[in-house]
């Protein structure tokens, strides 16, 4: 397995290699669905009663279906997670940087799939989907979801595409929450984890700042028990809050203040118009998101964070949570990420390790803050890289893991 | 001048003078009020058509005026900073722990000035007080106020008080501000100023998190563009948010952490009511607020603290811009303040030595973030302690630098 610190090597290589096909993209990309008819126990105690999931695939499924990656999405993104659509050339996937032939996660070798989850608002099964006992929207009737029932309709789809086993599942955020979960509530099913700019659980001051956001939408006159569908309207004004909050917490002290500092627009106004760029950024921001997410399933996801901790069915002991994961272990975090710092990893890292996982871990020095995982940087991208290469020249092309 | 490092040999003998007196209040108080006639320009390019200020007095104002210091308020607080009031014996104010007979700031040796600032919502001129020209309250047609624009306010006080120089300008947060801005703008008129878990100016982040609480209460529909009064209502929804957002950042992490962690209060309820204690808290500390506090004052404030940066008169050269103080400093940060860090004050240690001002640091190893510096951390204390002890021995009862 690799280690953070002998990346180094093999970079020049595989970064000449990025740079001849850098441009590449998986091209033109159809989202499917599929409708699961049986019913789906979730956490919460509600069942639900059949369920459909969009997604994308990438690549092709080899042979023995061993080379399979599921890519998991965090709290506004989607299964869209490379290439772009024929009808709207301009709507690449969200980690198309990462994901394409060539790219770190090359589909010339990897079968990608990508799920949109379950309550979310991009056509898999949640308050915006019609809810079959009413041929209405579901609206608030949706139930509240968690990582674990995620993974467990995700698990449905991988029996739907025969794939018995992934080589890795990836994600960053909550995306890296699922993987995680997935080692722990299916670890006959995965090979490796990839657990990006992640956490094992949310900290008091995550939870609040969710809760804030969450208060700007219940609180929103225009939100109707969240029945706003009905009343033919959005409660943007919460959706622009909730997401110009989220924004902060996504960018670094360091990087905010790079790219915006105290820079005004005009001046100083001496009026609530904005006058400082970082503002009027803000406002953008806020204005875009409310623009095409749904309350709901914000109120939804952000629930789904604040619940996660496999810790505590074994008195906050997480090394006891992982013990019964096996597969491979890729966590990355990043220096200036203070949504979930460092630190955060390490203890994902430091219980794996008591367990005798094997786990690589790379600290990547970057100003972006939390929102360095979905950019870049080519420290991250080697890692990454060279992860899936050794994997793929160990398990996949030599056949030596396959079961 | 004390340092940080020389605190300790006093500290022993002033805890124990502590200790025998810390039960000591000023006692009961009584606001007083002082009407301006004259026009005060503001920074914005309004004038003032005379003024009102809210102000308490604590001690004796000793025959030559030289041991009175002045307290500046933060965000939300008042005039009503020592004692309690005698038809509300619990309402103490909000620095008492720091300032009565034998406490830090000491009333037996020093008259204590406090003032509500202009603006504000708790006696001075402001949104709620009565505009001379309509006979109604001003609301949103209150000018925008600057720090500044305070300092030039409170130094009219000054004049109806007749004091010519303060021994001290005290604050924390955006009190210090006030006290670095004196020092800048009123420079002969006082010796010393306390600048407290402050900064210079506001980072792209701050205003960030101010701007998110603005949006709150500018989009609340109660906030019929700052005339709700004429409503007969409040825009509480805009308040609650902004005021559960902004005490997320005066608290640390770690605090936040090991005060409520994951607590819950009854298990998982799988709804959008709180669960979490960070969650209840913080919706009663926004309750709370949105009750007393003014949505026009609440805007204006943080304005001001956006618009603060004596160093831009200056192309961003804040030595520059403290090159005229000439008092004496004594700066304190505390470690876990993340809106204010430690860097920030450093900053202004930095700028105030490359003048060659005399200026003691104290950087306080405390856990509550930028609440701290209301707290009665007992180092934190003694050095504000040590600090006005000497003063007082050195200048007011020796009477070595009266002028």
């Amino acid at each position: 397995m690799p280690e953070a610190d002998d990346f180094g090597a093999e970079r020049q290589k595989l970064n000449d290699r990025q740079e001849s096909r850098e441009s590449c993209s998986v091209g033109i990309v159809e989202p499917k669905r599929v409708v699961f008819s049986d019913s789906l126990p979730l956490a919460s105690g509600v069942s639900l009663r059949g369920f459909e999931l969009a997604y994308e695939t990438y690549g092709t499924l080899d042979a023995d279906k061993s080379n399979a990656v599921l890519i998991c999405h965090a709290l506004n993104a989607s299964h869209h997670v490379a290439g772009y659509y024929a009808n709207a050339p301009d709507r690449i996937g969200w980690w198309d940087n990462m994901i394409g032939p060539g790219k770190s996660l090359d589909t010339e070798r990897f079968f990608v799939v990508s799920v949109n989850n379950l309550g979310s608002c991009f056509g898999s099964s949640g308050p915006v989907s019609i809810n079959p006992d009413t041929g209405k929207p579901w609206g608030a009737d949706f139930p509240l979801v968690t990582v674990e029932d995620w993974v467990d309709a995700q698990a449905r789809l991988a029996d739907h595409l025969g794939i018995e086993r992934w080589a890795a599942v990836m994600g960053g955020s909550l995306g890296g929450m699922q993987a995680l979960c997935w080692s722990i509530r299916y670890p006959g099913r995965l090979r490796h984890a990839l657990v990006i700019a992640s956490t094992a659980k949310l900290s008091a001051e995550n939870i609040a700042f969710n809760e804030v956001a969450r208060q700007a939408i219940l609180t929103d006159p225009d939100f109707f028990d969240g029945h706003y569908a009905r009343k033919d309207t959005k409660p943007k004004r919460g959706l622009r809050i909730a997401r110009m909050l989220g924004h902060i917490t996504y960018l670094s002290d360091e990087q905010m203040e790079k790219r915006f500092g105290r820079q005004l627009r005009e001046g100083l106004q001496f009026s609530f118009a904005p006058e400082f760029q970082i503002e009027s950024y803000l406002r953008y921001q806020g204005e875009k998101f409310a623009g095409y997410f749904d309350a709901n399933t914000y109120l939804r996801i952000t629930k789904a964070l604040d619940y996660f901790d496999p810790a505590s069915a074994f008195d906050g002991d997480l090394t006891r949570a992982l013990a019964a994961a096996c597969c491979r272990f890729l966590v990355i975090s990043f220096t200036t990420d203070w949504r979930f710092s460092p630190a955060r990893s390490r203890e994902i890292v430091r219980a794996l390790i008591d367990n005798g996982h094997q786990v690589s871990y790379a600290e990547i020095a970057a100003p972006h803050g939390h929102d360095a995982f979905l950019l870049d940087d080519p420290e991250y991208h080697a890692v990454v890289r060279v992860y899936y290469d050794r994997m793929f020249a160990h398990e996949i092309a030599s056949g030596e893991t396959h079961e």
